[in-house]
């Protein structure tokens, strides 16, 4: 028995768990690959500057897929695409605490070894470094029982952009419509990166832009140390074997964000004899580890800085709703950076309110009401639910859409076990609100917690529910604001119909009493009808 | 940012994402570690045919828990103890197609990471093989950086078992009861592992027996070779690479199972030209490859081998059900052995109806009713739904209980997707049916699909749903059977008591009538009762 004992390559795990990593369905692997694309793009663009410009052309033919994407980036030095392409567990984003989209070093290689299992094709890449005379043409699969890249054709081409990556996949794969197909995909990124630009090209064959409404590039976001809450005994234990500082003072405060040197003196104080500043930090014993993870709980240690996160920004937010969601009323709300598991996380919430094509009241400057039916729905006709539908969650994490497991996200927790029906909505018992309404979330954190491999749903750390839930009732207040108004209007206008149906029939009765002539009856009915709008405007500027 | 790019040892990953693995609350993690241990400890059992006694222990005090799972397995040889313990993906299950609890090689090694981060205590191991003089004792933790063993201590010492395992954790972890309790695993393992014997002190020192009610092992499962179907192109090439096999015939013989001389020489002429019987399988190109993957699937090949699987047997299921689920009414059902990407499984499923303490009627030889309490409930009361609510599900996994997750697995989906109302029970749109019942869906297969590294909810992939949902119609009808006639003897009972109170009456007026003595009367009113007892009784069997 012992000797069946072996070690397992991280590649065939994933390669038998395939569905861990979104590839379960063609149609779903299809989406998953564009997706794992498109964020390493954006990644790329964002982190050398760049104002992204990306194209995507998907073609689907008897559940054959090839996909290719191509960005203006930076492009990838000869030596590291075939590793970060064919390999998984490889990349620049683990060990550093910053946000990005990519955290794993696993999405796209993942894509590469699908359509290697599916279809026994490489992947195919074009990547040029700006100044270098010609690109890097390379066709990688992984070996997956080592877990290395195996490259199949490299070589020098000439390529007419002067940096940047183009990444073509092969794989077996379905193209759907629908709430989880790749153009809901690129329109949800479009409203969350509304500095992004993506030329898409579906399988019609149809050209659909998604223009950028701004030039200014999101604030690059800064790398952190771990803040010292939320840090484990066993990893401070870690932290201490291996940190260059000479002195506990400098571990503290060299390894930890918001830790200056009065705070530092503070929890060794705190941790007690025989620790002091000058400890030497390999030469601490188990149990004043103990002490001095105890002594940095009990410290009031700085709220972690939050300029390591970059919100989407609720000016940017609400322009992005706009853009891509026509509704009645919307509202957002930024909550201030917060931490789980010492990590910085940042929630931002939207809402958009009230589905396009339904009739709206319309008062002009005089005061007069009319019904008027709303322009056409079109495609954000999937964004906004109905009526009578469960409400649409737009959910994001780091700026990337996250279309599937909706029922496990912290999101979808957030939404349910807040009381909507305080703010004026009809919502069953332990399930989404019914409002024709769509809510986006966006958590932004340097290191998000995905339920599964592939980063599909948040998962449900308590602090994280918190500022969800704390932004979601910022945002219902707004609303429950407008949908009073909304009540009110349509209550005015109901009773005035009324009014006006009458005011004729006054206007004959007075002329009886008072034997008018027919143009002074009028007169009299016009001037009644002034004095009510009049009078229903002050009402409407009084509040 | 070249410079940057660097590779990802499983463990840091593991241990930044150690939601992944079920350590993400101290309560799941100490029920998570427990059932990794035992499912350690029962593979380890039955792989070396023993009959398991496994004790399980639990302490836990301030949020520091302890864990300590003996077995009387055949012990772990010195030199694999280390890797075992002190390494992730490492294991002797990953690479065969066999039915057995653990399949990933992370489990036991995640826990003890776990312990190692919260509290920087490494995992304690002593294993005696049979025969040796001495028992091994060890600390082992992990060197994450490198996901390699790192050996604080070793030792020979004597122990006064002659073979087995003892594992010791400690780590923050919280107790809890209820549905997700160490004790509520431990009943349902019970359940589906009739032959298993499990002593459980709990941390209030409470001795808890779980008593084997067979001796039988079951059957050890076969190891087989992938069935043809399911294999996807890639797979295929990469199996026509790496054979052992010279000729193209010898390779499908060998390598798949279910494929005789026959079938094989079918694909190969179905593939057509240049391939042949005496193809060399490595020389094979990809065109050739991509015609074989073709032919295969519109070769008739046998259904996959049952033997691979050894599901818990109705007459087990029924008598676990039984022991642990006092009810009015059991049924099971076994399904047939299916595939889904290849690989071998089979379902099975068990219902158990009426929860102990609502009134039931019983009628005794000469036909009379009587409505009667049933008895207390105790401690079966988590796991039979209460008349107004959900059912219970209790879900399976080759014979280890899922208690998370409930909300993504293939099997709760299944429950949903079925229609109770036909079978007469009431059910709300898209949610499981309202009963005092318990339903009980084990998954055996020679590789589960797992949502995640956890291993708490079965991918709901479309074979294995269609299985789920044949099962559960199977018991579905005995079950509506059995309501009708619970119904019907609930109508009747009514009917009869409302007859039974004015038979007295009629008795006094037949006296009246025809002038009888106290005596005729009774006389005819006892008659009367006997005649609508005995048609009553004809009725009943008539049908």
């Amino acid at each position: 028995m012992a000797g069946r004992q072996r070690e397992i390559s991280v590649s065939e795990f994933f390669l038998k768990n395939r569905h861990l990593l979104g590839f379960d369905t063609p149609a779903k692997a299809l989406v998953t690959a564009v997706k794992e694309a498109v964020d390493n793009a954006l990644d790329a663009c964002e982190e050398a500057g760049l104002l992204p410009d990306i194209t995507v052309q998907v073609r689907d033919r008897f559940g054959k897929s090839r996909v290719v994407v191509e960005d203006n980036g930076p492009g990838i030095v000869e030596s590291q695409i075939a590793r970060i392409f064919g390999k998984l567990l490889y990349g620049s984003k683990f060990h550093k605490l910053s946000q990005s989209r990519g955290q794993q070093g696993m999405g796209i290689s993942a894509a590469g070894m699908y359509g290697q299992l599916t279809l026994g094709k490489p992947l195919h890449i074009i990547s040029r470094v700006e100044g270098d005379e010609l690109a890097t043409e390379l066709y990688v699969s992984i070996d997956t029982a080592n877990n290395r890249p195996d490259i199949h054709k490299k070589r020098q081409v000439e390529w007419d952009r002067l940096h940047g990556t183009r990444v073509e996949m092969e794989m077996e794969g379905h193209h759907q419509t629908g709430p989880h197909s790749v153009e809901v995909y690129l329109t949800q990124t479009a409203i969350a990166n509304p500095h992004v630009s993506i030329a898409y090209r579906d399988p019609q064959g149809r050209e659909i832009l998604f223009a950028r409404s701004t030039d200014r590039l999101p604030p690059r976001p800064r790398e952190i140390k771990p803040h010292p809450f939320g840090v484990e005994l066993g990893r401070l234990i870690q932290m201490l074997k291996s940190t260059k500082s000479h002195s506990l003072l400098g571990f503290l405060v060299d390894e930890f964000s918001c830790v200056g040197k009065k705070t530092a003196l503070e929890i060794i104080k705190r941790a007690g004899k025989p620790l002091s500043d000058r400890s030497y930090p390999t030469h601490i014993a188990h149990a004043q580890a103990t002490a001095l993870h105890h002594a940095i709980q009990k410290t009031h240690v700085q709220a972690p800085r939050t300029d390591c996160i970059v919100p989407i920004g609720e000016a940017q937010l609400l322009e992005g709703l706009r853009k891509e969601l026509p509704a009645d009323f919307y509202t957002v709300a930024t909550r201030p950076a917060a931490t789980y598991r010492g990590n910085p996380f940042q929630v931002e919430v939207g809402i958009a309110f009230g589905r396009p094509g339904e009739p709206e009241i319309e008062v002009d400057a005089s005061g007069h009401m009319r019904k008027k039916k709303g322009q056409d729905p079109g495609a954000a006709e999937q964004l906004i639910a109905r009526k009578d539908e469960p409400v649409q969650l737009l959910r994001f994490a780091n700026r990337v859409p996250l279309l599937y497991q909706q029922s496990s996200c912290a999101i979808t927790k957030a939404v349910i076990q807040t009381n909507w029906r305080t703010y004026g909505l009809h919502q069953p018992k332990g399930a989404l609100p019914i409002a024709p309404m769509a809510i986006l979330v966006h958590v932004a954190s340097v290191w998000v917690p995905y339920t599964s491999e592939s980063k599909e749903a948040i998962e449900p750390y308590p602090e994280i529910l918190k500022e969800i839930k704390l932004g979601l009732q910022q945002c219902a207040r707004q609303l429950a604001h407008f949908l009073r108004r909304e009540l009110h209007l349509h209550q005015e206008y109901d009773r005035r119909t009324y009014i006006e149906k009458y005011l004729p029939h006054i206007g004959v009765a007075l002329q009886d009493i008072l034997t008018l002539t027919d143009e002074e009856r009028d007169a009299a009915v016009q001037k009644l009808d002034n004095v009510l709008h009049a009078s229903r405007m002050t009402q409407r500027r009084d509040p």
